[in-house]
C-alpha cells in the first residue's frame, strides 16, 4: 500500500491555529507512513504579524480556496464562534471532505446537525480539540458496551485555576480573576469559563460522543463561581472538602441528570487532587468500573496537538463512530434532585438566629450535619457568617427554605447554597 | 449495511473467563449495532464447580473444537501462562481468526511474533485487557504523531496495595503480605506481583505498543518492594514522599531507559495520591504535553470489561495498529542513570559513624541533601537507622559508595537504596 497521504485546509490561524502549523512544520521531515501537506490557510488578515512564519501564498482571505479546491480533502476548522465556523464545515462535509474542529461551542449548538451531515457524506469528523484530551477517555467508551452510570469532570481550566489562588493566596474571586487575566488564563471577557457556559458545551459534547445524542444547551442547568469567596473555600477545606467547578452527568433508571455548577468534593477524591489550569474526569460504568483521566486545560500545544491525531486517525483510515441513538432517557427537572448541601447565611450577630435558621430548615424536611459559626461582628454591619453542611436533601425544599430564610430581617445578604457530590463512588 | 455478528470461542473459565461470559450473558438482551455469540469454551475440567452456569454444549476440552471450527472467527484467551496460551494464539491466528488476549508476561515474552503473525494473517489483535484501561491512553498514544518522552506508571495493585497498609497500619511488608493474601488481593506465590514481574510485563507491553517494539524481558533492570520497611515508608513521608513500586521508561535522545523500581515520588504528584489497588500512568510527550489516567488494577469485571471492549472494535471494522519500528533506541544500561537517592543505613550508636559514612559518599563525588537520625538504641545489637537523601547521582558511584559502607564493620545490616523519582514533569 502507498503513502496515505492528506491535503489539508486550516481555517483560523489564531493560538491553535499557529500551534498546528508549528506542529505540522516539525514533523515535516520526519519519516512516517503517511504525510500531512497543509495546501491553505484561511485568515481574515493577511498582513497580520504571527508568531508562525508561513509563505505567503499559502494565505488567503477567500473560505473558497479551501472549500472549493478539489485537491483539499481534509479542513481544519480553528477559528472559533458560531455561525461562520457551522457554514465552513457544513459546506466542507457536502463536498465530500473530512473536517477536524475544535469548536465546542458550536458542537454543543449544533452537534447533531454537524455530525448527520458527517454520516451523510461518509466524512470523518474529528472533534478531540473540543475537549482536549478528556476525549481519549470518551472514545474508548464508545466502544465499551455498557453504559456510562455517572461522570464528574473539571472542564474549564481558568475556574479551576482562579478557585486554587482563592485557596491558596486566600483572594476574593475578584483579584483571583485578575491575576488569571493579567498571565493569560483568562478571557478580557471571562463569562464564558467562570459562568460555566465553556463546561456546559464540553459535557454536551462527551455526553453526546458516549450517549449517541445531544443534550439542548438551553436544558442545562449552568452555574458559575462568581458568588464563591475565600472564605467558602476555606470553611470548606476545614470541613474535609474542595470547592470546584463540575460537569456532572449521571444516569438513573431512564433519567438522566445532567449540570454544571460549583461543588464540594471530599478531598481524597481524585478530582478534588487536580490544581491549578489542569483538566480531569471520572467516569463509572453500569458494571461499576471507575476510570479517571488529566490533561491540560488548555493551551495552544495541547488544543494543537489533539487536531494532529484527528489527522493522523484520518490518515489511518479510522472511521469517527457515533452511536446514534433515537431512543433517549428523559432529562431530570433540577427541582427533582437530591445532594448534600453547604450553606452560607450572613447574618447580624444576635441571640436566636442559629434557632431560627434551623428551625426554618427543619420545617422543610432538611436536616443539618455540621455548623460552622465563628467570630464575632465580622463583615459589614456586624455580621457573621453561618456554615451549614446539611444530610441529602431535594433541590425544591433547600430552595423554598432559603427564600424564607433571605427573608428574616436579620439575614442580611442573600445566603449562598453549594452543593456537595460525593466524588464517583 | 447489516448487523455485524462475532462467533467467538473462549479459551479459559477461571476468574476472568467468568467475568467474559457473565458480561455477554449480560448484553444478549440489548439492541446493539452487533451481535457477539459465544460459540464453545474450552476448559480444563468439564465438571468443576463454577460460578456462573453454562449449557453444557457450550464446554469442551480439545482445543480443536474452537481452533479447527471454521464458524468461529475470534478467539479469546484468558488461560494465562505462557507455552499452552503462544499455541493457541498463534494457531488461532494461522487460521485467520481474530484473537484477544488478556496474557501480559506472553505478550512480554513474544510479543513481536505474535503480533508479526497477526499482520501476516490480516487479523485483529486486541491486547487492552493485559494492562486494564491503562491499554485506553496507550491507545490514543498510538495516534499522537510525536513520541512519549517519558512514562512513569503503578502497574501493579497488589504492591501498591500492601506499600498503603504499610503507611496506613505501621505493618511490615510480611503482614501487610498476608493480609493481602487473606482477601485475595495476593496469590500464595506472591513473587510476580511483589518483586516487579508484572509490572516489568506490562511495561513491556506498553512500550511495545507506544514506540513498535518490544523490548527484551532479560534486559529490564526490575526490583520488588521486599526490602522495604514500614520505618522507610514513614521516614519517605517525613521526607515529604510517598513510595510506589513504579514503571519507568524515558527517551533521551537515541537513548531509552526503561526500568522497574520502588521509588520516593514527591507527596504531591497525581501517582503518589494513587492508594490501594489502583492503577495510573502519566505520560509527557516530545511537545510537553502531560496526561494521567487511573483504572483499577485488577479485578474480574475491569479485565472483563477490556476484553469486551476489543471485541466491540473488532465487530466495528477497527484493525489494530501496531506501528512497527525497525529502528530501535539503545537501551541504557543501569550503571548509567543520574537520580537521587533514599539511603538507609543500619548502624551500631557510635560516634564518628555519620562522619565516616558521609566521607565515603564525598569521595564518590556524592553530596549528601538531608539527614534523619532518630533515636537511640533502636534495632537489634543497639543499632539506629541513618537516612539520607542524596542529591543527583550516578547509580555506579552509588553502588560502590554502598559496597565499601556496608563493609564497615559498625554497618550492622546491607544499607538500602531507593531511588528518587521527580515525577511526570
Amino acid at each position: 500500500v502507498g503513502k496515505k497521504v492528506l491535503h489539508i485546509g486550516l481555517f483560523g490561524l489564531g493560538t491553535v491555529g499557529e500551534g498546528v502549523v508549528e506542529l505540522l512544520l516539525r514533523m515535516e521531515n520526519e519519516n512516517k507512513d503517511y504525510e500531512l501537506i497543509l495546501e491553505k490557510i484561511a485568515v481574515k488578515h493577511l498582513k497580520k504579524q504571527r508568531s508562525v512564519s508561513t509563505p505567503p501564498h499559502l494565505l488567503a482571505t477567500d473560505p473558497r480556496e479551501i472549500l472549493e479546491n478539489p485537491g483539499i480533502d481534509t479542513v481544519i476548522e480553528v477559528i472559533g464562534g458560531v455561525n461562520q465556523s457551522k457554514e465552513i464545515i457544513l459546506q466542507a462535509l457536502r463536498k465530500g471532505k473530512n473536517v477536524v474542529t475544535a469548536n465546542k461551542a458550536l458542537l454543543a449548538r449544533e452537534g447533531e446537525l454537524i455530525f448527520n451531515e458527517a454520516v451523510r457524506n461518509n466524512c470523518y469528523l474529528g472533534v478531540r480539540a473540543s475537549n482536549n484530551a478528556i476525549y481519549r477517555l470518551a472514545e474508548s467508551l464508545v466502544f465499551s458496551p455498557f453504559k456510562m452510570e455517572k461522570l464528574i469532570g473539571i472542564f474549564n481550566g481558568t475556574s479551576n485555576y482562579i478557585l486554587t489562588q482563592m485557596e491558596e493566596e486566600k483572594e476574593d474571586f475578584s483579584s483571583a480573576l485578575k491575576k488569571a487575566q493579567a498571565i493569560g488564563y483568562a478571557e478580557q471577557d471571562p463569562s464564558e469559563d467562570v459562568d460555566g457556559y465553556d463546561t456546559a458545551n464540553k459535557l454536551i459534547v462527551l455526553v453526546g460522543l458516549v450517549f449517541g445524542y445531544f443534550i439542548p444547551l438551553e436544558s442545562l442547568f449552568i452555574e458559575g463561581i462568581r458568588k464563591i469567596s475565600y472564605e467558602d473555600v476555606l470553611f470548606a477545606k476545614e470541613l474535609g472538602f474542595k470547592i470546584k467547578l463540575l460537569a456532572i452527568a449521571q444516569r438513573g433508571g431512564e433519567e438522566l441528570e445532567v449540570r454544571v455548577h460549583p461543588a464540594l468534593l471530599p478531598g481524597n477524591e481524585g478530582l478534588a487532587q487536580l490544581d491549578g489550569i489542569e483538566n480531569g474526569v471520572e467516569v463509572r460504568d453500569e458494571i461499576g468500573v471507575e476510570v479517571g483521566m488529566q490533561a491540560p486545560g488548555a493551551g495552544k500545544y495541547p488544543t494543537a496537538m489533539a487536531v494532529l491525531e484527528d489527522l493522523v486517525c484520518i490518515a489511518n483510515g479510522r472511521r469517527s463512530s457515533f452511536p446514534w441513538q433515537e431512543k433517549r432517557l428523559n432529562l431530570k427537572k433540577m427541582d427533582e434532585i437530591k445532594t448534600k448541601y453547604y450553606l452560607r447565611f450572613n447574618v447580624l450577630d444576635r441571640i436566636g438566629v442559629l434557632a431560627k435558621i434551623s428551625g426554618i430548615l427543619g420545617n422543610h424536611n432538611i436536616s443539618i450535619n455540621s455548623v460552622i459559626q465563628k467570630g464575632r461582628g465580622r463583615g459589614v454591619n456586624n455580621t457573621v457568617p453561618i456554615i451549614m453542611l446539611t444530610h441529602e436533601a431535594k433541590e425544591k425544599d433547600i430552595q423554598s427554605s432559603l427564600q424564607e430564610i433571605n427573608s428574616l430581617s436579620v439575614v442580611r445578604e442573600e445566603s449562598l447554597l453549594i452543593r456537595v457530590e460525593e466524588g464517583i463512588c
